[in-house]
């Protein structure tokens, strides 16, 4: 069964409480970090820089900023869902947008889940755990193909 | 903004159990329930006992479970995200199938998250207060269209 966590976050802020949230949330989940939309692909892929991941390595969480360089939040759910190698994957979008055009097409590109992340840093804190805990204790995942 | 969540259960102890659970769990939301996968169709097509079910009357969370009388859970599933018009609709799948041909099909057809009901009844009543507080409280849902 995958037990990896993979965030995709740009923001340093934003990405240093995330992992702070999952490290006190007690998971035993390894979170991996990538901080572009390319980087993001090339790991779920295996191409490029996670040419060499391990076939046992796999995530079985995503959660994805909505703003990220290179390509964006959801062109990667896009084709994550597309493709048949990652279309079970729980994809959890987050944003600090409240654009209701990024909520639309998270939702027509088959996003599981859509968080606008609180911008009081202790709600954040506890949104991730949140997060955590229903999508790697409650949630029933697929295993990989 | 939509509040109704529409309870899809025909096992009356889990029935029970669920709207305990929702009932104790403090939340706003009004429940409804109907008992096989043809009443839920009507109801979210307003078709046959729900031709007159209000416009405003929208579900923001679908619970579904996976065995149903007349038209089976994932059936219903597989409609809904068809549907340009309930497509948006978070659809929690809840299931006492440890099968992985359900919950393939279930993530196939788009279900946004997947769900064993706990064998243990307080078990059971937590999680779906955990379902309720994530979906209700956490995710952002799309306004229909």
């Amino acid at each position: 069964m995958p037990t990896r966590v993979l965030l995709v976050e740009d923001n340093p802020t934003d990405l240093e409480l995330a992992l702070l949230a999952f490290d006190r949330g007690g998971f035993a989940n390894p979170v991996d970090v990538v901080r572009d939309g390319a980087e993001a692909l090339e790991y779920l892929y295996r191409e490029g820089r996670y040419a060499d991941r391990g076939p046992h390595d796999e995530p079985r969480l995503v959660l994805l900023d909505v703003k990220l360089p290179l390509v964006d939040g959801p062109e990667v759910l896009r084709r994550i869902k597309k493709d048949p190698r990652t279309r079970h994957l729980p994809v959890v979008m987050l944003t600090t947008s409240t654009e209701d055009i990024d909520l639309r097409r998270c939702y027509e590109y088959g996003a599981n889940s859509y968080i606008v992340k609180p911008v009081d840093m202790e709600r954040f804190f506890r949104a991730v755990q949140d997060i955590g805990t229903y999508w790697l204790e409650l949630n029933k995942t697929e295993a990989p193909a």
